[in-house]
This record gives C-alpha cells, sequence and structure tokens, in this order.
C-alpha cells in the first residue's frame, strides 16, 4: 500500500488550512487504496483570525496542535518527516500554507519559509518523490525551491473565470520566486512531469465543494499514479 | 432546489464537530442537488481540547466562531433558524454533540439541552421536516424528544463490530431519554418513518474515511428522498 504525507498547516481557511481541501486528500488517498500520515510543524501560528467576523483576534494557537483537529489526533510534528518513509507529499492549502509555512500572504515571495518545511519539501524533490500542491500550497513548493536549480511547473488559478484572489499577482510571484506559473481552472491540474509535482487550484478560484472534491481528486489520483 | 440546515456545535472532534462528518454532510447535500446554510449555537464551548494530547487546554472558545471554521465563514447563529425555511435538518456528530448542544457526555440522557437547539428540533418536527442524526447527533434528536410524546427510532452503533464507545450505556441512554435505540454498524443507516427521520453511525464506529463518508452519503440521500 503507498503511504503519502500530507502537511497541513493549522485549521480553518484563514489561519490555517483549509479544511475541506484537507478532508478531501484525506478521502481520496484512502478512496484510491493508499494511506496516509498527517504532519505540521509544531510553531505558533502567525496569527488566529475569527472565521465569523474575518477580524484577527487576541490568542495565540500553535499549527501542529489545531491541524490535530483534522486529523482526528493521529498527526505528527513535521520534525520527524523523511521523504524515504513515504511514496510522496501533499500541501493542501489555506491562508496557513502562506502564513505559517511561509510569509508568501504578507511579503509574496520575499517571505520567509520555515525551515522545516523547506527540509521536508527539499528532501521528498531529492528522493525522486512525487509531490502535490493544492490551493495556496503551491507558492509553498515554489518557495522551497528559490534559489535552487529547478523551475517546477505550478498551478496558480486562472484569469479567465471567477476568483477570490488575485491570480495575477500570485502567477508573478511564482515567477519571481523562481517557479513556471501555469493558468489552470478549477476543473484542471498542472503536471510537472520533469519533477514529479501536480498542482491544482481548488479554492484559489471560486467553486462549489463539489467543484473542490473533483480536483482535488485528480490531482491525488495523478500523485498516486507517479509515486 | 432543497436547502438543508446543518447544524454544527464547534470545530474538531473532541469538543466541536467532527470535522470530516460535518465536511462529509456538506459535500453529499451539495453533489445530490442540494444546497446547505450552517448553524451553531452563540455559546462557549463546554471547554478546549488539545487534539494532540487529549488534554483540556486553559482557555475558552465559541461554538458559533468555531464552527465557522468549517463553513468557510458561511454560518448562522442559531437563534436565527427556522424551520420552515428549509427542507431539513442535519446534525453532524463529534463530542461537540454531546458536550456543546447537549451535556449527554458528562451526565447521559440527565443532562440538559441548549434551548435553541431544543427548539429547532422541536420545530423541524412539528412542521413534519425530515431530520438526520450522524453518530452522536441521534443523542441530540433524543434529548430534545424527552418528555414529548415522539418516540423516535434511532441509531447507535452496534456492539457486534468494533467501537471506541461503550454502545451498550448509549443505547441505553437513549432509551432512558425515551427514543427506541437500534444498532446499526457503519455501513447501515436507520429510517424511523413515521417521524422522517435517519441516523447513521459513522464515527460512533471504528473505521476508516471511506466508510464514514459512504455511510454519510447513505443518510443524506435518504434525508433529500424524505424532503
Amino acid at each position: 500500500m503507498k503511504k503519502f504525507a500530507v502537511l497541513l498547516s493549522g485549521c480553518g481557511v484563514y489561519d490555517g488550512s483549509e479544511i475541506q481541501e484537507a478532508v478531501f486528500t484525506l478521502l481520496s488517498i484512502s478512496e484510491n487504496g493508499a494511506s496516509y500520515q498527517c504532519f505540521a510543524p509544531n510553531i505558533d501560528q502567525h496569527h488566529v483570525i475569527n472565521h465569523l467576523t474575518g477580524e484577527e483576534m487576541n490568542e495565540k494557537r500553535n499549527a501542529l496542535t489545531e491541524a490535530a483537529r483534522i486529523a482526528r489526533g493521529e498527526i505528527k510534528d513535521l520534525s520527524a518527516y523523511e521523504a524515504g518513509d513515504f511514496d510522496g507529499l501533499v500541501i493542501p492549502g489555506g491562508f496557513g500554507a502562506a502564513k505559517n509555512l511561509t510569509k508568501w500572504a504578507f511579503e509574496g515571495p520575499a517571505g520567509d519559509i520555515n525551515a522545516e518545511v523547506k527540509r521536508s519539501i527539499l528532501d521528498t524533490i531529492n528522493t525522486n518523490k512525487p509531490m502535490a500542491g493544492l490551493c495556496m500550497g503551491p507558492t509553498v513548493i515554489a518557495k522551497a525551491l528559490q534559489g535552487t536549480s529547478t523551475k517546477a511547473e505550478l498551478s496558480v488559478g486562472t484569469t479567465t473565470e471567477a476568483s477570490p484572489y488575485d491570480i495575477g499577482a500570485i502567477s508573478q510571484g511564482m515567477e519571481a520566486a523562481g517557479a513556471k506559473a501555469v493558468m489552470k481552472s478549477i476543473r484542471e491540474i498542472a503536471i510537472d512531469k520533469q519533477h514529479n509535482i501536480v498542482s491544482a487550484p481548488c479554492y484559489m478560484m471560486e467553486g462549489s465543494i463539489v467543484d473542490v472534491r473533483k480536483n482535488i481528486d485528480q490531482a491525488v489520483k495523478k500523485l498516486i499514479e507517479l509515486a
């Protein structure tokens, strides 16, 4: 049975992992005959957002502790991740990817990436294991590869359909980080055959929960095929 | 398009709504051509559990604010729920159902039920709209109907397959509350045709994420059929 690591960043779209994307990732991995182990970095979240009002809350939460909610407690500190133990790595989206794993949400491609996150992605690439990045996940991969000779082809959404985000700016940021940004709709995935990286826009685009479920299933099926 | 209300109780299996069950509920409603509106009571959670360690944390969280994470912010205070606006009501599981919506986790059928939760369930029954209770959700329905003439037939899990919980005790509690408890495996749903109530054990039993997804899809399809 193939086994995949899933890198979470908290629990909730505005300050952690996008919950629906994360759950559909776990579901698709299982439905397609593979197993998973969730990981998250053992760090304070950048901040805590009240998901009802959108306002910042005056409290601290830990990305690993909160991500454990999605994983029903079955999660490990990212420092325990060894690429050789798995057949591939998936990074779901949510602002946690761009606030906790990197600082992309605040500083674009100039922002820092968490050292354990960078190590995990580079180890995965260096052991020739496939990866999947969903929604904001590809920006984390772009940051990890910044300054290396690996020019990955990664999805952003597309400017030809509705998105709550500035897809043009994210695309420019990805290119500035050294990646090749490719426009994809919520019905498509990007496949970098050279580096075995699958990516999908998911909630980067305006879409229904069913659209996101299907987009993730496409990406996970391809990931498993590449593994 | 049929529209269903989904009653959440926080965000996380040990102190709120079971996240995977809640997400699969929303997915199945959408996949089957209906729409949803999430609700949660605007109350402090009973407590906050660290999902990594299982220990109680010294902080306060609001059930509505936390449930908003699952709903991506699209959620309403349960006080705004009117049964007449919807084609039915779904209550996913998680300990939040038995800690925030009722106090079943601490006092069994003797524990209180939140007044808004009770009103919402009784209004749904009294307007002849169907309901679905998942996992611990049926205990909330049993509590709301306690002392009424409605003897609902509701699922617990089954004692013939593995469960992390004491199914016998939950079953006895349901009967003490005035319901008829029926044993169901994670591959089955209970259907109370007289009161239009569907119920499913889900993570009340030991099962995989795929088992839970299928069990919820069975229940939601039947709910939509009854609506």
